[in-house]
Parts: C-alpha cells; sequence; structure tokens
C-alpha cells in the first residue's frame, strides 16, 4: 500500500503535514502503508530529520512548482505540470501510489479527480461529503456539501448509495440509515426536487431509506447519510462550522461543541472517483493529516472501491 | 386602530393569548388599539376575568369552530366557515379590524392570507421570513422561510424588497442590507438560481443589495435581510431553532444562545399579502402573543402595507 501525500498544500505545508505523519506513525499498528511525500524535497527532508521521522518506508517526490490557494483549478492544473497536485494525480492514475491526499486548492484537487482518475462506472456525478457531529459521539455524512450545486433526482440517490458505502465500510456502521433533507417530515412534501427523489431513495433496495429529516434533524443521531444538492448542503455545513466559531468566542467549554471544530475530522474523500483521493481544509494541521492518511489507509484496507463498483454494477 | 387575535390557534390557547394580551395591555403606551378577540366567547370571558384585564377596549366574536393544528388545510378552512381562523380572515378581508394574529394551523393562515386577503399588486409569490439572533443584539432576517420550495430569480428579488421594507420599517434598520445566500462569495458562484438572481439583486435601485452571504453569514451581522428559496431557507431555519434545543439540553448558559429561542420572538408577518397578517408558532406562548401584537401595530402605526404597494408600483 502506497499513500501519497501533497506536502504543499494547506495553509501550514509543509509543517503540519509533516507534523501529522509524525502523529500517524506514532499510533499506527504493524502494517504501515508506505508513504509517498510530494513537494519540495529539501525542506521535506529537512523536517522529516527534525521530527526524527524514520524514512524507510517513505519517498520523497520532488515537486518545483504549486498550487496556491485561490489560482484557478484548471488553469494552475494545465500550466503547472510539476506542481504537488499535478504529480499526485499523475502518479495515482499511473498506479504508481494508490491514494492521493492534499489540504491544498479544492477545485484543483476536484478537477484532478474527475478528469484525471474518472468516476466509477455509472456514477454520473461524484460527490464529497460534510460530517456532522452527534451529542451521543457518532457522526453524520451529508452528501453533497457543495461540489454539485444543481443536481437531478439520479443524482441525489447515487449520492445517498456512495454516502452508505462510505458509511459502512470506512466508520463500521452497518446498514446505514439514509435521510432525505427536505422541508417537512411527510412524504409528498418538497420541492421538486426533493419530491421526485422521494420515491427513487424508498424503491431503492441497496439503501435502508428512513424518510425525509428536517433542518432540526441535521445535527441529531437521525440518519447515518443526510442526503441534498450541494447547494443546501454547502449553506448547512458552513452555518454548522460557524456554530464552533460562536461557541470558541463566548468562551463556552463543552464536549460536544468542540467536535464541531470540522478541522479534526481530517480531509473529506471524493465519493464516485475510481480511486481513493482526500481533500482536506486549507486550515489543515497535524491531526487533520493524520486522519486523512488514516482514512485513505481504511479505503484502501476495506477495498471500498472495489465495493462501490461492485454497487453501481447492479 | 383594530387587531383582531385568534385565541383558539396554537398549542396552549386561549390561556397563553390572554397571558400576552395582559403583558401588552401592561407595557403599553398611551394608544392602546382595539382588539377584537375571536373563539370561545365564554372561556375567554372567564380569563380576562380572571387575569384582571380591563374590556373597555376588546370585543369578543365568538366562533363555534377551530381548526385543529394537523387538518388538511384549505379543506378545513372551506368547511369550517364558523372557526375563528375562517372569521379572523373574514372580519380582515372586509375591513372590520386592520390586522390578524394567529398561532394555529400554519397551512389555514397562508390559505387564508393567500386567498381571502390576496397579494399586493405586482408581488407574485408572498413570503415569510425566519428571524436570526446576532451576537451585538441585533436580528437577521431571512427570507424565503419556507414557503416557497421552489423559487425563480424575480420571486428572490421580491422577497428582497419585501423583506428590506420590513426591516427597515418595523425594525428601524435604515437602508438595510440585502445578502443573497450561496455557496460561495464570488459573483458567478451558486446554482443556476443564485446566479441568475445575482445580477438582479445587483440591478435593483430600490435594495442594498451587499453580494453573496455564504453559511459561516447566517448567524453573523453581515447582511439584514438574507434572501433564498424556501427549501434551503427552512432547512437552515429549523437547523438555527435545533442549535438552541441542544445548547438547552447541555446546560449550557449563554445570553447570546438564549436568543436563538425563536419562541420569544413571537412570529412573522406573511410578506406581500394587502393587509397585515401574522403567524405564531404552534408552540407560542404569552411572550409570543404580546410580541405579535406589537408588530401587527408598528406595521399599521408605519403605514408599511401603503408603503410595500408604493415600492412595487415603481
Amino acid at each position: 500500500m502506497n499513500i501519497a501525500l501533497d506536502m504543499m498544500g494547506g495553509d501550514y505545508a509543509p509543517l503540519e503535514a509533516v507534523k501529522g505523519i509524525k502523529a500517524f506513525l506514532t499510533d499506527a499498528c504493524n502494517l504501515v502503508p508506505h508513504l509517498t511525500l510530494i513537494g519540495d524535497q529539501p525542506s521535506i527532508q529537512l523536517l522529516l530529520l527534525q521530527y526524527g521521522i524514520e524514512t524507510n518506508n517513505i519517498t520523497i517526490v520532488h515537486a518545483s512548482q504549486a498550487i496556491e490557494m485561490h489560482e484557478h483549478p484548471t488553469r494552475a492544473l494545465r500550466e503547472k505540470k510539476e506542481s504537488s497536485i499535478a504529480i499526485g494525480f499523475h502518479l495515482l492514475s499511473n498506479g504508481s501510489v494508490d491514494a492521493f491526499i492534499s489540504a491544498g486548492n479544492t477545485g484543483a484537487m476536484m478537477v484532478g479527480a474527475l478528469f484525471s482518475i474518472k468516476a466509477i462506472e455509472g456514477v454520473s456525478r461524484p460527490t464529497i461529503g460534510g460530517y456532522f457531529p452527534r451529542e451521543n459521539g457518532k457522526l453524520g455524512l451529508l452528501v453533497d456539501a457543495g461540489i454539485n450545486a444543481d443536481c437531478k433526482p439520479e443524482n441525489l440517490v447515487q449520492f445517498a448509495l456512495l454516502g452508505s458505502l462510505f458509511v459502512e465500510h470506512i466508520w463500521g456502521i452497518s446498514n446505514p440509515r439514509v435521510g432525505l433533507i427536505n422541508l417537512g417530515e411527510e412524504e409528498g412534501k418538497g420541492n421538486i426536487l426533493s419530491q421526485a427523489t422521494y420515491p427513487l431513495l424508498k424503491e431503492n433496495s441497496q439503501l435502508n431509506f428512513i424518510g425525509n429529516i428536517e433542518g432540526r434533524d441535521i445535527l441529531m443521531d437521525k440518519a447515518d447519510v443526510m442526503v441534498c444538492e450541494g447547494f443546501t448542503g454547502n449553506v448547512v455545513l458552513k452555518m454548522a462550522e460557524s456554530v464552533y466559531d460562536i461557541v470558541q468566542r463566548r468562551g463556552i467549554q463543552d464536549e460536544h461543541f468542540e467536535r464541531f471544530n470540522f478541522e479534526m475530522y481530517g480531509g473529506v474523500p471524493v465519493l464516485g472517483v475510481a480511486k481513493p483521493v482526500i481533500i482536506g481544509h486549507g486550515i489543515s494541521h497535524a491531526t487533520a493529516f493524520k486522519n486523512m492518511i488514516s482514512i485513505a489507509q481504511k479505503m484502501i484496507d476495506t477495498a471500498l472501491l472495489a465495493k462501490m463498483e461492485t454497487a453501481f454494477s447492479k
């Protein structure tokens, strides 16, 4: 197993990425994956040394360029062929590595995932999820978190299936409950999209559809997978993130609201592309990098992508 | 000035309505409006006596029926002609009263407002707003909060104008800032609807449009009026309401989060219909009723409806 990390992506790269690797290796059990670190070789080498990281299982691939956070995704990827993101996708697409992680330019990561890796056969639109903490310590997954602003009912059904498989195999929740985010509980409520999506979710035998869920249910442990188009999903996710900021600003100390710190979850996988691609927040610190490596490892360990391919071939 | 109250609407009617009237009259300045209380005459009379409410400025109109919370709105309004809601709209439409308030069946209130009162000329879809507390003690108004699940760009522009006039005249915020709820800040971001709405808001000379606002801005004091279709608006509002529940459950005492108790704001006006109609939460207590009477009084005092008519005739 070989996991590639973009060492230049994120506001605190490469330092926090190195600290994340250190933390990951410290906690890792016997089977440590090989790590391919892409970025400025001298700085990475120096940091690995400083942090006393054993380099037996590490390869450094030098990247002479980096895509900045606010560059135009498509243009940057096309023009910066020696950037860490471009090299990462090159290595992933030719099979040199098994997964690629970056906390860099989200747009460039999406473009790379969609155009150099391609979607799983049968998936018309890959998606990105958002995590929502629950009071009982569990997490919920919202799909789509903002990549697909306008959707068709079929897209939402696919998001539900991709999300269910992720939650089942990566979080170990069997038969995950799927809820359709809507403005009322009863069947028949909603906008044109949600009204048309409801029967499709209901009749899909691969899903454990529990019906509509409302805004008040999103922070509760009602559904494991919460489905909506990316417009509403993005607004809801960012509002939840802002609750953490308010709680912090007001000096409220509460274990549950601490978990609204979305940074601690690392990154979110691009669901529906044929290989594991994980995108982190720009503000990722060590824990986030550590968690992203763990998610990538688990996606490979559980053969999640093969399971998704099987599900979409049915 | 004559304000009508449905005394049978809401989970705690008529008791909490009477307590709300008591509180309103206690705090009222010299000019007290005449109140028309619609409902079961004997119970209302008894409660007024019990709470020592002076009845000089009060008329009781007996209603032998009541529309229950879960009845089908259109059917109930058609079949229960002697219900408090049907009588209220009858009195409002024939000019016997100047405003109508109810915490009863929301659907029946909307149907009554739209079909017996009609929209202001030029308004294609009336809307309902939701209130969002800010840390500085101010409020923001979100329109639409769930009545119009699918919208056209023109609808959103009208919601923005109706919301701006409400915020300016009822809350006294001059030149209120209008933000378009979106998944990114830059012009050009968004789904098809928000992309098409942006230029219309920008070019409208009656609006102080400040651009896109994101989910993270909804709880902040960024825009006074926040515009989106009713699907996203409803999900966002109900999620904010649930934050209050979580904070309460976790025993967190915080002045700001106390104001997430949406009950205290009373009700929301139906914006865009030709007369003041205010709809309360089913769980309305005394403070909510008191606040609803105040809002109705202010809508009449400031001639808000005439100002809306003028704005829409431009």
